[in-house]
């Protein structure tokens, strides 16, 4: 803890990322591979939203706190300013009650895709009518206004609300989802520990946020990369709302994971079941080959070729990203929004019988031996509720579990570094190597 | 006909865009807001593809060609190279036959929604299995495989074939529908004679192609501009297909001009019926509030504001593509993906009863008195057979009249310039100031 000590006075531990630096140990034999460094503080009056404290040894949970601008609606957008009533339409009046969507970098390629899916019912079905809640930068504001539009323009029948906004605490009024992908993206020469504390402190202020308006079951998906990182700050300065309902998305390397496999055994992607993404959705994630299936049949028996699988297989997986945008000039939006609109159909649809799905969840109580109180992608079943339950069914071999170590110590350093954002300490970041998955936001 | 005479000679007339040059007679006041341009001749060796005859007075429509490159199957992708029985199978056996979809454009804004939706099943059914076959150009080669790659990580089940190509006569093999949205953007100082030479010549290619190889009753919906006579061009150069087949989207431009309908009356979208565009995609449209309806009442009972009518809706519906790009910072791709989803489903589910769609098809035979053998967009009711008719019971009054005059006398213009392009001629430019929509492609 010296380097804690060192960095920190007794009274003031606010932190600002521009303050970062490298701590003078940093070149010691111990952290030769590792990146150290700790926060200086800032004086209180610079920031004063975050505030974290070292007076006692016992950190508090950040409490909620209430929006500085007074709490209204959002500004609503063109003809989705209407009001109406659904139940006085013969074509509507057998539809569900209308439901708050929120989503965060609103204005972003990812959104894009993703609103749009929502809005025609291909995520919540042809009988509920959706209310977009579009929470955007004060750069994007007009870009905002355009996505509005376009929706305006598209004419979908189900979408009865859109309104846009740059206050987190107006947008989330209601939510019963957030599907937070709005994230800083690293710049030049931006260290992992510099993404995650910026990062991380947009999550705490939507976490706070959520914690203030949203619907008390809000279901919370993460994208915004460190995404599971981000979830467990999100979570932390949510108290109110079930730490369950948070989750950090890991179904696009789910997605991946499949698709690898079909290609390798030659069956359609149709045929693989069961796969887990354990961990981080960094390259340390551990896709789980023990325990996926092909045509019901475990992976390994259809597939012969085991040095393939222990040595190809996961770095396929992980590379996948930086694969594509070398094809593509750009990071993958569309299949982004689809493995969203999967994670979200997993929530809402029972999971088919024998099968389950990945998703980054809170790991307090799980029967695998994870180290408690981090985000952490494991199989999870749902019966359609919004909830989920963890897998007993798995099996492990020393492989998996040396893996899933690796998976975990990085959480944990991720979880250290971000200590100032979630009320437990002094954000120490002592991490691996870098391990961010290329070009994804 | 001076100014044809002065650029042809009697043996041989083949264009390049590159070669145009303005008339010595553009100034005159005749013309005095008009572009007027004809085409020279350019050696035959230079571009032996096109080949447009002078020397007899009836020129001849275009034979289809055969490719030079040998026919054959354009290369799959991936996991969509596996063959396998989807009767063999439980979930599967119960399906349609898989149809063929051709895109081209195909690494493109607006097919990287597009793509998605048909392929999530959104489009043809939860029992339509689809092949997508994918035209770039060379240059797009690497971004069709990163399309494809996107494709493959998104698990569609209904998505069973992915191939790519550059040769719209491999590419378009077997397709049971063709969805043209690749065309070249206008350049700096490009004038619109210019594009309809340049679009022209790539839809003159398709319309030979898609006869040599397409499914000799496949549906062709025309979105790269100006699209009314890349139609009518595609339509000519594939003698073999329907000529009721052949569609130019302006269903963009209807969607549109309900949202502003229903703005302006305060009610919900969804109550906004009968809508047509007729004539042109360009800024001479004319969005029809005559005949359209608002909860079932003629437009002018509910909004009684007729200046409104008159004088601003027509304008709202042109300006809003480029009121779009002035917010968003690019052209609209979801809502045109959205609107090219809504023109594929009004052929393939029945027109609502006493309602209507607009699209931009073949005039011969229609019973408007709207000039013969031009591409103009109409209302057309469906059985959902893939076929349309045209709708009987639409009314005129002279506002509307003098406006579709208009839109007319603009087509035929484009038809004229054009003409090389269908076996129709010398290509002869004398085109109405720019109405080109700003940024849609």
């Amino acid at each position: 803890m010296a380097v804690a000590e060192l960095s920190c006075t007794e009274t003031a531990t606010c932190f600002r990322p521009s303050q970062l630096s490298l701590s003078s140990s940093s070149s010691s034999s111990r952290f030769s591979h590792h990146f150290r460094r700790s926060f200086r503080p800032l004086p209180r009056t610079r920031n004063p939203t975050i505030s974290c404290s070292v007076t006692s040894d016992k950190v508090q949970t950040p409490t909620s706190v209430q929006a500085e601008t007074p709490k209204g609606k959002t500004e609503c957008y063109g003809v989705f300013c209407l009001t109406y009533d659904l139940k006085a339409e013969e074509e509507t009046k057998s539809w569900k009650k209308l439901i708050n969507i929120a989503v965060s970098g609103a204005a972003g390629m990812i959104s894009n895709h993703l609103l749009f899916k929502i809005a025609s019912g291909e995520v919540f079905g042809p009988d509920q009518p959706v209310a977009l809640k579009l929470l955007g930068s004060e750069r994007s504001v007009q870009a905002l206004e355009g996505v509005a539009m376009e929706l305006e323009d598209s004419l979908f029948p189900l979408l009865r609300e859109v309104s846009i906004g740059t206050n987190p605490y107006d947008v989330f009024q209601d939510a019963e989802w957030a599907l937070l992908i709005g994230a800083k993206p690293r710049g030049p020469g931006m260290e992992r520990a510099d993404l995650l504390d910026i990062n991380g402190q947009i999550f705490a202020e939507q976490g706070k946020a959520l914690n203030a308006s949203a619907s008390p079951n809000v279901k919370v998906i993460v994208v915004g990369n460190p995404c599971n990182t981000n979830a467990l700050i999100c979570m932390k300065n949510a108290p109110n709302i079930p730490a369950k309902n948070f989750h950090a998305l890991t179904r696009l390397d789910e997605n991946r994971a499949k698709c690898q496999l079909a290609l390798k055994a030659g069956v359609f992607y149709d045929q693989v079941s069961n796969m887990t993404i354990w961990g981080n959705h960094s390259t340390t994630q551990v896709p789980d080959f023990l325990n996926a299936r092909i045509k019901g049949l475990p992976v390994k028996e259809v597939i012969k070729d085991h040095k393939w699988l222990e040595e190809e297989f996961t770095e396929k997986v992980q590379k996948r990203g930086g694969a594509l945008i070398q094809k593509w000039g750009r990071s993958s939006a569309a299949s982004t929004a689809v493995s969203i609109v999967d994670a979200i159909k997993s929530l809402i649809i029972p999971t088919p019988e024998g099968d389950w799905f990945s998703s980054g969840v809170y790991t307090n109580g799980n029967p695998y031996g994870i180290a408690e109180d981090i985000v952490f992608s494991m199989p999870c079943r749902s019966k359609g509720d919004g909830d989920y339950e963890l897998v007993k069914e798995v099996i492990f071999d020393d492989y998996l579990l040396k893996r899933i170590k690796k998976t975990e110590a990085e959480l944990l350093a991720e979880k250290r570094c971000v200590a100032h954002l979630t009320g437990e300490g002094i954000g120490f970041c002592d991490l691996p190597e870098d391990t961010m998955l290329p070009g994804e936001m």
